[in-house]
């Protein structure tokens, strides 16, 4: 008898209820919360502060060698709601990944997809499925499902980012498939522009014709560059006049997020200006790139500053007050909510 | 201090998991099973047999009336490696459902999708958003996420159907929602034909013109009788010379599933026939509508016969085998794969 | 000097028009009528009633063998307002086709596509790309584009038909392909149901899975059978309650219409009633399958029998009004104007 | 009796043939030429050079005043092939257009589609929709179907650019509307960026968030500047290693054209480089913007230059050389014939 049997002081009731978890069936009846008015979330709002995440990912640097049990030198950021889960929402991996000079992460594959946003510093350079790609302040760097990719640190600093995965997603429809790759010691740098680029980074609208290949489920634009969003965020804020300028990335060839699973949007407040309130399905990290600031979600209110991260639990309220110009990178699962009719969202102030 | 504390035997690495777990961090390092080569699946294969089923289904109805605690009297089939959760698998709610003459299981709606499949009698009728649809043996009835849907049964005898659901997905993405509806005493009686059925289930490719309104997430046809499914096996049959012919629901307006999250499907082989050995990710709930015959997952075989339901989980290798001509009615998650770009399928004997 | 030479009275300006022509350049000023406030359209209302054309066609059939020239014996209905084209409207062409007992009009394929609707008798088949399809009296027969067809009279009675192509609009794009195929004399009979019949044809929504090829541009279901084009009429009539019905023939399988440059729809008039005042841009030609009635268009009315056939130009006005029970067929050029967002259209009495 | 008459030498058939034209009916026996194997095409192969261009815009401008009976001063290209007709091609209206300086070009909209490309000066904006978008060499400028446009000079010295539409294809289509708008004497001058530009035209991939309003039938980048341009043909170039690039004009937040009938692209050939032999369906007409070469179509031979204009006909064999690094823009009905299913294409050097 492997489910779960249920009892009752009725006799009869009582011996049914026997029967049912000998068979492997329960009684809807007798369960609770199954459908709620509104979702029941376990994720917590939570914000883990930049001082911190530093020091203990320069502490792990310390003591933890890049090969000790896994591939790769991450902390996982662990939302206090999920029970111990190394999640930081229940259909998000976040984490802070820190690699030392001199050091490489070897090549590896996976269907959950990542995405890379450098808070600081730079020297590192990812291997996207052959495609050396440099990753400096404000870059995002996407390593979409089933791509080989390896992490090489060629220069004379250590260096750490955020690692965003839809790992729970994957995982909760049994469909996480691994692979190691063959990482030859390359060449230790990288050119300055990767090919994906050359091809699709230069201007907006702007495609090569005659590059063949299959059709990607994700961007063929896999970086894209800090310079290029804050001048897009300059444009936006003289062009809106609020105060607030919102941008999303996406892949340039298609109408859709950069990757199947995964939104990545960026938030500009002038020093004064604060969101409305608004709630949405689905969880976003959220990421500090530069100022300070608040952020509410429902009842809890968290200081801001550059390099903090915080989560957004689904259909929390939540908002952002700037105390100085603030830059916020957020990432979602927007696109499965969305692709599978379940995306609501509210504004509360409107 | 809410997430898990790692240890170790190093004093000062031991130092550093504790200050991780007081600031919500793990050590990827430390973990096992995240990224395993192919998918780690709880749910195993398991049948369900049609005589237990109908047995403890009527049972209920002697002892449970339809408003003890809940809405609806459901046998909800809990699989034996799902831990106690009253799921099929970690995808998909599958259940009986019993309902008495004269008893009325009242309007509500839900984010989560669901669907029923009649594997015999006949006598209640739903009401989906206002349309009644009738029920009968092979008819394939949905009920898409967010319609209201009630049961009736005017007549004389009692009915039990299966439910399928899509719950976990949703609950797994927080989002669910849920509203009671009004039921009034409405007339103890449906068409023969709903108004669904009259404008778009007639003839395959004939669209109504002029009929307004917002364009649904779903299929419009929600009622596929078995008198059109059955026909159309008996001509693929015809067609195909193999003794085996396999259809899918669709929407008939557009290139897509019946619903957003659910794929459903019917397979029929005659006599000696068996299907090669396949797998899939996603996981698939089957139901023998007729005939007897045997299903082999990976190294587990169980008989089959009318009625009986049964699960194949994740990237288990399946197949068919039957002994007296089989009718399959089979439903799975592979839209939500498709979409996400997790589908990945392997026909073993090609 | 192979361009239009505009002239003027003034000596400069004229001298320059000389230089223009010379260098094929015209001047813009000059020319009138080339951006209208609405359409300017040579095609203008036309009906050609049954009676003329069914004895047309018979002495054409007493006349010329089916070799003489072509490979078909047809009549093209020409429209008096397109100075001798031979075509129903500016974008349509429009014939009767004639077919003596045991003659056979060879196998061809072109990239203009065409399609059938038959007015009145049967006994011939035609075979599209391999597949034998029987055509009688209200079936609708699509040719696609490029798709090898011929058409054989086993019987003992000659047979009639309407032909649409959407010729000049390929023509107009410079984009006409022709190949001769090979007829083999093949068995003199076809079975009651094509394969695209057994395979796409069964049920609203029923797909079957598993028959691999090349995705076509156009429906997988070459035949619309006039028992469910009826049934369907029937049926949303009694949904209406209007005394009207209105269907499109439409891909089963995918969100489109038959084929990619033309539309297909039946309309269904009860005794007495009158479709609402509508135009659109594009034209479209019409034939009545049975009843009496007649159709108003622009300042012109036509009245209406069986087997009759009509066309309305782009931006008409136009309506139908039914004496008796009115079946009318209509098939247009909208799937053109609507992929090039140049479709507009009007309800003059909404 | 409106329509072709067809004679005879046989009696009976020349009686037939009487009775069919009197009754607006054509045989197609005695029809040549309808289906041909291969495009029928009369557009023919031809070039205009920049000398005759320029030289004849300006003599235009020192004659016409731009209110002479249109609203706008431009010289269209005719085809020799096409007996008269305004057309560069059968499917494409090509001109150049001069503006003086103060002079302004008033406000209309028409459903035939628009685009500009510029091969020298600058000075002149265009205003789209009530957005200013400056026009200076290289850059494309959109004016998509049915938006308000207006062109102002308020500089010191005259412009001529390159118009090219579609309107063959929507005048064949009887789809033309126009409209005349209202221009206010505007401010005379343009901001250095469009609000186009601000929100569409930053970096690819880069989308604003929150900009409402209906979905636009195209780009809503409206510009393409030469800057942006230049620098990805550069960057294709260091890709490549072919000496050739080849980049397509697209709309930047959706997998598809700048607008529904015109593909735009741009060729960059290194001195000494040559193109594949290559024919496809649809006319192209294309403009040098620097460099010198030859443009090789079916069997004549036009050299190349600054500021000319040539088109390739429908299914013709061309090829580019260039004796010095060669910039080509290229405009082209792809898109129609895409969308139809009628679009083929041939490499012959493959």
């Amino acid at each position: 008898m492997s489910t779960k049997r249920y009892t009752s002081h009725d006799p009869e009731l009582n011996s049914l209820y026997t029967q049912l978890a000998e068979h492997d069936l329960q009684p809807l009846w007798e369960m609770q919360g199954l459908l709620t008015k509104t979702p029941t979330v376990q994720t917590v709002p939570h914000r883990w502060s930049s001082t911190d995440l530093r020091r203990l990912a320069a502490r792990s640097g310390d003591l933890v060698p890049i090969d000790r049990g896994g591939d790769r030198r991450v902390l996982a950021l662990s939302n206090p709601g999920l029970a111990g889960a190394p999640y930081i929402s229940s259909t998000l991996w976040a984490a802070v990944q820190f690699l030392l000079p001199g050091e490489m992460a070897p090549a590896h594959r996976h269907t959950p997809a990542a995405l890379r946003f450098i808070l600081d510093g730079d020297g590192v350079y990812t291997v996207l499925d052959g495609d050396p790609v440099t990753m400096a302040r404000g870059d995002l760097v996407l390593t979409p499902a089933w791509s080989f990719h390896e992490h090489h640190n060629p220069g004379k600093k250590s260096m750490v980012w955020l690692d965003v995965l839809d790992l729970p997603i994957v995982a909760g429809l049994d469909a996480v498939f691994f692979e190691e790759g063959t990482s030859e010691k390359a060449d230790q740098s990288a050119a300055e522009r990767s090919t994906s680029e050359r091809l699709y980074g230069q201007g907006s609208g702007l495609v090569p014709v005659g590059v063949d290949g299959p059709q990607p489920a994700h961007s063929p634009l896999t970086v894209y560059r800090w310079a290029s969003t804050d001048q897009a965020l300059t444009r936006m804020l003289e062009q809106s006049g609020t105060g607030q300028a919102h941008l999303r990335f996406r892949d340039p060839t298609r109408d859709r997020d950069v990757m199947p699973t995964l939104r990545c949007e960026m938030r500009r407040l002038r020093a004064g200006a604060k969101s409305g309130r608004e709630r949405q399905t689905g969880s976003r990290v959220c990421a500090v790139l530069s100022g300070t600031g608040q952020a509410d979600i429902d009842d809890r209110t968290f200081p801001l500053a550059a390099g903090d991260i915080f989560v957004v639990p689904s259909w929390s309220v939540h908002r952002l007050h700037a105390d100085e110009d603030l830059d916020v990178f957020i990432t979602s699962d927007a696109p499965v909510l969305e692709k599978l009719s379940l995306y609501r969202s509210e504004a509360l102030d409107a």
